[in-house]
């Protein structure tokens, strides 16, 4: 069977990792990147050996005049391709569906754009299936990808009764200096319930959820603190079993030394990861708190890699390439190296 | 009928605030402050013409050798006063509580301190009666505090089922510079639930409260989130007309720019408040949301001050020179200034 064809349309924090995950895949072929911009991010691009292409003539115009070696425009790139994850920013992307659709190409969204758009929101340990070749979906964001990982399963596990969360956002991303930052100060989101929840239904309609959202002083990730409402009591040890049998949740330990969100990425960085990336969540095991019927939680979400994996496996449903959920993402988190502990726990001393 | 005596044990950062505050309530007579620095706290402790006594001899062997001009030590000042109010440091406080009742003098404790030091946990508005002619009792911590008066009042109306609350704290105290903050990270609490649900229990024990709480990375304030299940659905002006007619609860608007920690306090210091305190728990009226029978909303909590107002009511319920609550909260905040709306809303245009 030959690879599916991939483009990359927008190689920015997302795109560019996109871009790497598709690379690792054995089922699949990064065809090229596409980008509007002239610097150092399309430079690292081309030293990487993707072929840059415009994402439209007047960026053409402006890349050739700056000196990148262009592989053609966007037009020239889907003519190539089966897919398309397309990580352009808010806005131009909803424009870009059409353009997918008249070259026959399939298309891929990020949690960005609205659910509208596509008709289809995706999380790959929830709707695997009923994406199977559909032409487009949205990979939802970063928290909404948590949350539907996270409560999804409590809710497979026939758990979950009802699930309030508050979400302790980063103030912008590491490498901005674009004022766009706080500093010093919390900053409550003006509307609650915020949009997390209402968007996590559009994955699974019937979860009982509902979140607040606030923005702080750090660029580290994502936190979220949980109240869970189970079903029935529960012991503390089924809980953890629940999530440990999960992909893409990994546990983190205080008592190693993982206190805060910046242990956690000083661990990835030591891991050896791609830019210190975490894709699963992180969850705190030794900080997780089980009473009766409530189950209480943190876990940590790092917002620029969380949805890579999804967006690979999304690329397998639309193409139709895996038709089984579980097989796209065990075949993903391998290729990428996705752990299911970070750090084993010895039963054994090292000799 | 005279002034009631009054020491200050510890001019900290809750210290000095409490001395200010006893100064300008008309029964009650600043009799001195104590404390062990040499530095310039002190030091403006006597530009504001309070009497400066050492709280031990050790002290004020140093403090005379540095230049303090001593009105004497603790011994002496305890001569003079009726009650004392200790905010000396953890663990020292503990200490001091024999010495007091050797003096026969009454004293409150402040929040650092465990409830079972006095027996008796202190937020007026909630158990002010059940203080009156004790010898001691601790005004509960700022948290616990603003925790009590905004579910205490939901509890007082039949609204109150169970609150689950998330606590943003800040880092550390803005004038610190000694390496006890964090930058640029979250730290969640390593044992959930956090001490503050259990503290609050201590005031009220029939409450239905469960806190976690989490560092971030600035110096501005605490900010809770929380999630009210109410007894029945209510109606969102329902629940604001309660918080309104509470003291010591003040709406903050976004539409009127106060969008985050700072701005508040920026409009403190505009207000003219002394060190741009706020004394009230600063709910954020417009962000408050309501669904069926359960409430969620977002308020901010002063920690250098909120506990402030709270002592100046328990030398009085101690001491018994006023014996209903609500008459000692509404002259405590008169002659302190709080308000119950920081910026009216204007009902006609001004001229």
């Amino acid at each position: 069977m030959s690879k599916v064809r991939v483009a990359v349309n927008g190689y920015g924090v997302i795109g560019k990792r996109i871009a790497d995950a598709v690379v690792v895949q054995d089922d699949m072929e990064l065809v090229g990147v596409a980008d509007v911009v002239t610097d150092w991010r399309v430079k690292v691009a081309l030293q990487k050996g993707y072929p840059v292409f415009a994402s439209s003539p007047e960026a053409a115009q402006q890349m050739q005049a700056a000196g990148i070696p262009l592989a053609g425009t966007l037009d020239d790139l889907l003519k190539q391709v089966d897919v398309v994850a397309d990580a352009t920013p808010k806005k131009v992307a909803a424009a870009n569906l059409e353009k997918y659709r008249a070259a026959g190409v399939k298309s891929i969204f990020q949690g960005g754009e609205k659910h509208n758009l596509t008709g289809h929101s995706f999380v790959a340990q929830a709707n695997y299936a009923t994406a199977l070749g559909r032409d487009t979906t949205r990979v939802v964001s970063c928290n909404t990808t948590s949350i539907v990982r996270t409560l999804g399963v409590l809710k497979d596990a026939g758990l979950l009764k009802r699930a309030r969360g508050v979400l302790v956002r980063r103030a912008t991303d590491p490498w901005e200096s674009d004022h766009e930052g706080i500093m010093n100060t919390v900053v409550p989101e003006q509307h609650i319930p915020s949009h997390q929840g209402p968007d996590a239904q559009t994955v699974i309609p019937e979860l009982d959820v509902v979140t607040m959202a606030i923005k702080a002083s750090h660029t580290t990730s994502h936190l979220h603190s949980w109240y869970v409402q189970l079903t029935r009591p529960a012991s503390r040890d089924e809980i953890l079993d629940v999530f440990y049998h999960t992909p893409r949740i990994a546990f983190l330990r205080m008592d190693e030394g993982i206190v805060a969100l910046n242990s956690t990425l000083e661990m990835m960085a030591d891991l050896g990861r791609p830019r210190g990336d975490m894709w699963e969540v992180g969850l705190w095991e030794d900080n997780l708190g089980v009473e009766g019927d409530e189950l209480f939680y943190n876990y940590q979400v790092y917002n620029q890699a969380i949805v890579v994996p999804e967006t690979i496996d999304a690329i397998r449903a639309l193409t139709g390439i895996e038709t089984d959920g579980l097989r796209s993402i065990a075949k993903t988190d391998q290729a990428m190296g996705l752990l299911r502990e970070f750090v084993p726990v010895a039963t054994e001393p090292v000799p």
